[in-house]
């Protein structure tokens, strides 16, 4: 082993490396990356140079890759915003991938989890230069607004993956790696040296989604490789660019670090010749982490636990609302417009489901008819749309025209259609792909109806006998289809007890009373937890202890001093 | 939740459980219990009284258990050294026992996990008084030797207990359980209160086996306890008095601090009608430990994984031995003598497959032949049979028949007996069913006869080429097979490094060298793992952080400061 190989780059990120470990523990408000594209921090030519280098991206082979093997071009990315990237990747046999990442699995499952750790801060930090650019490719792949794009696969990404080094680091270094061990025994005394291995699984596989495509994919990622697993990252062949852009420059930095650049490979593929599968079936890759739909994550869930591979899935879920009371109703629904329109919806994380008491949301004493509170909702909805200023912004783009379906099948049902969905413009995009959310009301009944994620901008508000039915049907939804979200606004100090004591042990995050600059849609890396492995939503929470100690084993050795 | 129950339990055992997390972190010596079972630790009487109180249940309905419900007495336990226990315990319909689980889980998974960990502590320093009648219990119904038995089924597997609870323990409470989240954005500050809830996985079932039915079973027992889970114990039908007593003995303790006994209950079943795959299929069982054979094993994690439930198994493996120079060949054999000898070699971690370079063993510059190396080890054998004093209490007694069988069958191969196995009297016990360990010589081209688990006395001794050939054939019965323990014997740095790093990458623990008074077989709680999870031996290591944090998720609440 190479003790000494990486002391300097150890001893640059340690005490980073100690506050990510202490942050994770503490789960305190801690961000290494800050998260506002302002010029002032990351330089004033920094929005202009990363607009550029998307540009220059454009209609061009991407050459940026190290790893190594034949590979045929394809490409099939297009914006949301309305145009086509023209872009095509380097597209590698699985038998190439799959061969690279066991011979460069050998050498860095071999070094120290502090050097893997440390490489890995360094490679972060170096990736970090590009948020920009990342930015644009997120935008145009994604249909992600500016601002979204740029924190969710900028800052809070580069966050999570810090999140999950920190983590890894800390579970591998648990155990001491040597001891001597002395037993007394009567009049004498056994002396054993010992030492404790750290084994990676294997080849990691990151299957990524469309919509986020740097935020889902880099936790997996990175904890498998700072467990030892070198990892093929296959993402969506419509959103390529923007984890295509951190791969390749991560590879330059294990390059130049001396370091086999096939640890981390891209496996680019496309819609019609998908690899996903392919990869997950070889005996050699044994960590699979997935963010996407649920029926090829229950393909994967199977398939791993008839090969004996380890499954991190994120997969659909249902996020419900209960809307019982509020100190001010204005910002609750301020709030929640906010929250549906975000991404026109296409977070797992969105909001889909409002259980509203029928007899209407009490406001101090006041009873706000359950008809007024749906109206003033939709209208809130409405001024976000007509906004020209943060409506496009926040409403962003459809990343797949089926998304769009999804809400005119969802308005074909037997439902009332509280709001219409209508359209953004994008100036300067006069052909992009938009859609403002559909407000839908069911009745309690249609939980055949309500109960399936409409991934996209729809929801349903559906009048409620009481809280308790509310919580009934909330809890529902949640122990039968998942959910990543769950929102709560009540005033009464039992109901919240309640509500906190009932989807908690369902297994499901809950965000109370919601108000202001802080939407249920988002996480905080460091301290609030995504997913959380206890409902049918997904088997990963970014970032327990689970997350990275299913990667890797413990393996001692043990010898008689002589 | 209640704060304040446990307050004087929690002050009364915090300290050891620091004492506990430390030494499992630092894996040095450690032991709460002495693993002596002498009259000046334990008390002049405690083991005339142990052996007493296990005489007084025999041919006697066993009444000391707390747990609640209708049942039927049944019961099969014969004693190995030749007579019938004639004992009847209470068995439960399924139903009756998920159904205790289930309420019972209620309350439990709702403590801190400080009371929790404080509650099993004192469960288990109450239960240490039973320790000599546990292992006349053991004795009786395993076969072992006394002295095995009391260690084993006593301070061994109580420190592993405590191994466990002091891993669970460490790992609920590595995350804060509250904070106060503070963002700065801008002119403004977002505040908001989280909590970190524990939500344990379920039921848990502990499914034990005939030949260590509190050694194997506790660990897993007391991992679901602490986490949360409610335990289910499902002995084996012909080993059940050991475990019933803890299990009867801890539902004691539980009642008295005020809580529900029925946390764990003992699921005594026969042969004639199984509970253990019934029980399994339940769908509020979430957590499965075993230990046993292959074909169950296999059948339960396939069950784990159609229907999302935690599968810790240890299933049967083939431990290698490689022997190739040392620097006192006798001293070697006697150790390995007693290795194989211990208990008629009825330990999942007895090494089987002797790679034995045929061009002789070097011991310092002096090269023995093969042939003698290998009549040399069967003498050591033969005097540990004809050895009155320590013969009898080596091999002890075996288990199960069918046990003698399989040796007679091994010996039917095409194979080269190099030493029949025998019988050992036990004074007092004229109808103990005994054997002495059987060796045979296999070739190295044999594999489909010695890459089989014969679990009980019968050992390989296998000619090889060289250090490489005895290397490949061990590696490859280990990747393909599984090992507990892997032994070599070597005076040679360059083969000390490769065999570490091959056995290591395997996933399989080696031991190296092992003269004196300790053997491969056993493996010490706090400082060395018992299983890795990372070879076809089993998917559980006891007690690495997997084997905690699968049990158990964490669950976030976030509420905006009002």
């Amino acid at each position: 082993m190479n003790f000494a190989r990486f002391d300097e780059l150890t001893a640059k990120h340690k005490p980073l490396l100690g506050q990510a470990v202490d942050a994770n523990r503490e789960r305190r408000f801690y961000a290494h990356w800050p998260e506002i594209p302002s010029g002032k921090i990351y330089g004033e030519t920094a929005n202009a140079d990363g607009e550029q280098a998307f540009k220059a991206k454009l209609n061009v082979d991407f050459d940026r890759l190290s790893q190594t093997g034949d590979f045929t071009l394809m490409g099939e990315e297009e914006s949301p915003y309305g145009f086509t990237l023209g872009i095509r990747y380097p597209v590698y046999h699985e038998e190439t991938l799959v061969g690279n990442a066991v011979e460069a699995g050998g050498e860095w499952s071999r070094l120290l989890p502090i050097d893997r750790a440390s490489v890995l801060v360094e490679a972060l930090e170096r990736a970090s230069a590009l948020f920009f650019e990342i930015a644009y490719a997120t935008m145009h792949t994604t249909g992600q607004g500016f601002m979204m794009a740029f924190q969710a696969s900028g800052p809070h990404s580069f966050d999570r993956a810090l999140e999950s080094i920190a983590m890894g680091y800390f579970a591998q270094t648990f155990f001491t790696s040597e001891t001597a061990w002395s037993k007394p025994m009567g009049k004498t005394t056994v002396e054993l040296k010992k030492r404790y291995r750290i084994v990676p699984k294997g080849v990691g596989l990151a299957v990524g989604c469309s919509t986020f495509p740097v935020w889902n994919t880099l936790p997996g990622v990175f904890a498998s490789l700072v467990t030892g697993n070198p990892v093929i990252v296959k993402p969506h062949p419509k959103a390529v660019l923007p984890i295509a852009l951190v791969v390749a420059h991560m590879q330059q930095t294990l390059a130049d670090l001396g370091l086999n650049p096939n640890i981390i490979q891209l496996a680019a593929d496309t819609l019609e010749h998908p690899l996903a599968a392919v990869l997950a079936s070889k005996p050699a890759v044994k960590v699979i982490d997935y963010t996407g739909g649920s029926a090829f994550g229950v393909f994967l869930e199977k398939l791993g636990a008839e090969q004996g591979k380890v499954v991190l899935a994120e997969k659909a879920g249902v996020n419900p609302v209960i809307l019982e009371s509020a100190s001010n109703l204005d910002a609750v629904l301020d709030n929640l417009a906010f929250s549906v329109s975000l991404y026109s919806g296409q977070m797992c994380t969105t909001p889909q489901n409002f259980f509203i008491n029928s007899n209407g949301v009490m406001e101090g004493d006041t009873r706000i008819p359950f008809e007024e509170v749906v109206q003033r909702f939709a209208a809130k909805v409405d001024a976000i749309a007509a906004n020209e200023k943060i409506g496009p912004s926040t409403f962003g783009a459809v990343q797949n025209p089926q998304t769009l379906d999804r809400v005119r099948e969802a308005a074909q049902w037997n439902v009332k259609v509280v709001r219409e969905g209508g359209t953004v413009a994008h100036p300067g995009f006069e052909n992009a792909r938009t859609a403002t959310t559909a407000i839908l009301q069911a009745d309690s009944t249609q939980n055949m109806i309500f109960e399936r994620e409409y991934f996209g901008p729809v929801v349903f508000v559906i009048p409620t006998q009481d809280y308790n039915e509310s919580m009934a049907l909330a809890l529902h939804g949640v122990k039968e289809h998942g959910a990543l979200t769950v929102s709560v606004y009540t005033t009464d100090g039992d109901q919240k007890l309640d509500a906190e004591d009932q989807f908690t042990q369902a297994g499901a995050s809950l965000s109370v009373n919601f108000t202001g600059p802080i939407w249920v849609n988002q996480s905080a890396a460091f301290s609030d937890f995504h997913g959380t492995g206890a409902n049918p939503a997904g088997s990963a929470a970014f970032a327990d202890l689970s997350f990275v100690t299913s990667r890797f084993n413990v393996v001692g050795v043990r010898e008689v001093v002589a």
